[in-house]
């Protein structure tokens, strides 16, 4: 049986390469849609990504690896890219069958990447969405598959809410909480209430995109505010750890979130230093440590494709994670934690790294898609 | 009438280096005397240093301003650095006049040092250390001269109780907590108890000396974890804000601090993102702002002369203060704050800077000198 | 007497807010006149720059050192910005004595700084420029005062050419020739023909301008490349070791230059590798090491105030000039040279270093106009 | 069949590490016998490097890719570190048929290096280096597989020089040649003699091991010396391009070679700019870009495990090669080249790239394992 064939919207920008890399020889889905801006529509892919910076190693799905000497299958290169405004020409190709769903990489401003992907959910085109623009938005799911993989289920009261047929449209959330989100999950699953939590991150250059950070503001320097990141940073765990009820998702009330984040001189991975205090009902070191260890969830159960077959890796020496030496564990997939120890003022504190643009963009946004085709939602 | 002589221990490292260059034109010092380890002693002092990394500008006290031309005053080069075990030939100079007090950047183990800072106090030799050695010996006062200069005021029960004529020892802090605690200070001095403190540090790599940090270590990294770093964040600040009673500093009680210290691919300046919590009374951020702006304390007000004229200096722009680019201000001697905003969990947050080689060592201790100068302890 | 009142062009770009750094407390000149794009006309300058990335450190000329706590006079903060292209403004203000010449930190493309610059001249108003725009007129010196002060001389016929009365244009070549040009200069004098020379430079990325390189394109990496960068580094020498006649610059005929110009993770100061083919008449390295140290030019003879004392430094440790150790050697306006060898190919080699945003961009234009002050063509 | 067993000198180092990483799966060779300084002697290896700084990704065999998740096979986490000096140890192996030749990676003096190197081989076991000990002693061939393999003749005539029944030695060259070796000798192979190089190298830290290069050195800095390395650059391709001769290699008389060594603030990736001045016979560039394309050699006509299938790769964008973008092309065993253009003073140009602790370290080190198996003097 053959792949399932997808599309990439934004896919000659930074996470759209991604996204190409990381379908290169993906085992169930095969790109054979690109899309961008009306700039590059016309040329074949290879032309327009020519001499452009690429960032993206391939992922080599068939050998499950990192491959550097290619960055997207060849047939892509000869892919003419379309205009991604031209949502009847996505439709057309949906409607033969020859087109799944899109990835949604698109890097116009927020209102307009709102209506574009809604434009195409109303076609028919079901959209997994790196973009932030329909975080917010009520009936939408933002989806970490290892803690909120059952918010997929509003998918159809959301068609129903918006007279969608096929289509519908899923979200990831911001790179900057992706190195706590599951440990934290971990514990509140095994009834650990969040009461606080304090995080200082220290935010990779690659999370701002390309061109993005001038070199002159992160050469022997350390930029402490990224526009936006702290109240992202707070907020949307709780929409995360929201629940489902009557086709709405109901916003978690804790924890309290004070984020405080930095950008510094590092390429890929995202790092935070977390403090945590618990409800009445407070874990030990160990106990944390050994909730990580043991944490699977359904990407793990049902063995989707990117999932890390580890999703929190703890690493006993003194001064990990760092993000050149652990971004990588798990082909970019999992969190490397560190540092597990009690804090003076709340109950532990602990050090969390995420790759940002693996787990936290194009990766994140293909487990996405595998969990939606598990649950049977696209394919 | 003349400057007073003084000498560097220590003074082929790199904090001792830049000792000397703050001394090159220094209005009331002058260096007279060179010590360091056996391995450099009988050489002139320009021979021992030559080739060797030199980090330090050097402060042009006459001109107020830093002058990357030159490292040293001419005729210290001309001197033979001694044996800094050699406290006799030390002594000797002492007793004719021709020595006043030492500056301490000696880089042995912490026992070593203690006992030979001791054996140059004992020997009527002041001694005004930069060294860790000592910062706990409960008669040995750790100054931040805005913050605890009266604490210089134990220095006669530290001579009772050694029997000690006219050495002493004094200490400065760690280099991690200089860039909050003035700030923090600030507030305590105007009424406001400061009950809990979270703090994140950046920190540059010069705090590790030289060699110091691996290349390896820090190019497109970050390392989470400093040997001993976050406990003396945490301790430090306690006998800072403690009090003089009954010829022993007693620790204040609080604030409660949280730290976690992170080294930074930058070369100087300290960063911290620091949230606080206040006591019932709470200032606004208004009034935060107009504190910080306002503040002078014995430093400023004895016009003593490494004191910067506005010891908190703060920045409106979003993403300021930044190392590279604010860490020189006021010759490196302030402290620069910024994005003083509410925190969700506790009161206030910010993020502090300061200069680790200027104020955060040699700089520190030439403040504490003049301080004493001042007071009457040496000269 | 007052100063000379002088403006800035493109007074909000990097470029420009270096100039009024280095103007805040020049002896002879001061800036009462600044014009940027007409998106930032009408603002005060101080509301037009806020929050922009400053990278410059102010130079005091009283002190005659870097002061980082300032980047502009007081005054030139409330001076209104002006559109400029409206040059009619300017040449208003020159008629009433009030303006005396304009330095262009212009950041426009090629063929409209040109023309501006041109405009400015044809009002009366003398152009210093930094643009590379006029770096290849005919009749328009390419000025290195301690190399070429001469071609000065050429104004008089510049203006009878273009039938211009007070006005004309003198420019800088390309900051990436300031770290070997002075030093080859110095041996050419002495006789010693040039005849190959290969440069290899290892440039910082503030050369660029802001936000030019992007942090991904630096961190962990070098580029290879530098648009239009190795054309100039082989051209510009021969202009300006060229000879006035008739009017007219000839070219020199050598040296023949091959350069291979690189990008690094470097905020300030150009390296450069060279290696140097003579003619018949090989000097010894001694002797070249002698000539350069005993190397005076106009500028020094003429004590223009932001000469450099010596124009060429030589250090003897194996392993400098280093950018961020050296850059700012006489305020950031000499040359660094370490590691004169003999060449195994040709017959020398050294490594040069210079600031490439001091003498490499502003310093170098303001240096430019003191030379034409003392020369009488402005003032 | 059984794999080859085989042992690490110095296995506890960075290069060693790599040795590991790089035979965790390999195909023919087997980690059994792990040896290192007395101190880590009677650890278990994971013990002996547990905290210690990783560098090495896990070169993934099987997979034929790299595998962050891991840096040596589990069993030899197991094993015991033995002290390398004890050769008696491995001699006894050695007789049993268990354990077939060593990699040295050690990283001791030179004299001391050689002393070690001569007894494994005394005793019967071959020694594939990487250290420098060795690289200059007559009959030692220095190799690179596709350019020298026939170098590995000399073997019978060095084991009867000293009178060695089945041990010898082999070295590889320095890491700062490898980025041009290759390109060069495809272009002399095709009959174009090479006359002059120059060459700039830009080199990344981890050349110089761990701890190595201080981060205060390369922060916002370039070093432009490093030590010894500009002779190896100039010398050792002549060894390397000599022939063999009545069981000696005679150097071969050209190319000269002029080299500049610069440290770059970059992790792995040596780049070089390199220009060639040919004999009488010169090729076009687009010859030159053709030879390079269709290069191959003894490793990839035999299918050695570690060769990779295009040795030289050149990239037609304007900016490429990049360390951090080209390093890792084909596992980190091939050259990149970009930027082939004429020469001003020389025939051509070029910019070459290799990584230096793959194919510049373990990697190559393997590599000449392989033809050694694949030429029969091993296995």
């Amino acid at each position: 049986m053959g792949k399932i064939p997808v599309g990439v919207l934004g896919a000659t920008g930074m996470v759209g390469q991604q996204y190409l890399a990381l379908l290169a020889r993906h085992p169930w889905f095969e790109a054979v849609y690109v899309a961008a801006s009306p700039r590059s529509a016309g040329k074949l892919y290879r032309e327009a990504v020519f001499g452009k910076w690429q960032h993206a190693a391939s992922y080599d799905a068939e050998r499950q690896c990192w491959d550097y000497g290619g960055t997207y299958a060849p047939q892509v290169g000869d892919l003419t890219v379309e205009d991604a405004g031209n949502v009847e020409k996505a439709a057309e190709l949906s409607r033969k069958g020859k087109l799944s769903f899109v990835f949604s990489a698109l890097e116009m401003d927020k209102d307009a990447v709102k209506a574009l992907e809604e434009r195409y959910a109303a076609a028919g085109i079901p959209v997994v969405s790196n973009a932030q623009a329909n975080r917010w938005t009520e009936d939408v799911p933002m989806l970490i598959p290892e803690v909120n993989w059952a918010h997929a289920g509003i998918i159809p009261a959301q068609r129903k809410n918006r007279g969608w047929d096929k289509g519908f449209i899923v979200v990831k959330p911001n790179c900057s909480i992706q190195s706590y989100m599951i440990p934290l999950f971990a514990l509140l699953d095994k009834g650990y209430e969040l009461k606080r939590v304090f995080v200082t991150t220290m935010q990779a250059v690659s999370g701002a995109g390309f061109p993005g950070v001038p070199s002159l503001n992160v050469l022997d320097n350390v930029v402490p505010f990224i526009g936006g990141e702290e109240e992202k940073t707070e907020q949307e765990p709780l929409k995360i750890f929201g629940r489902l009820q009557d086709g709405k998702i109901v916003n978690a009330a804790s924890p309290v979130i004070a984020a405080h984040c930095n950008r510094v001189p590092v390429t890929d991975g995202h790092t935070a230093c977390v403090s945590v205090e618990f409800g009445a009902k407070k874990p030990g070191i160990d106990e944390v440590k050994s909730i990580w260890r043991a944490f699977q969830s359904y990407p793990q159960e049902h063995m989707l494709a990117m999932a890390p077959e580890h999703p929190v890796i703890i690493r006993e020496e003194a001064d990990r994670p760092q993000p050149r030496k652990d971004r990588l564990m798990e082909k970019g997939m999992a969190v490397t934690v560190g540092r597990v120890r009690p804090c003076p003022l709340f109950d532990i504190r602990f050090v969390g790294l995420s790759h940002n643009t693996v787990r936290g963009a194009a990766g994140g946004g293909v487990l996405n898609a595998e969990l939606l085709k598990e649950m049977g939602y696209i394919g």
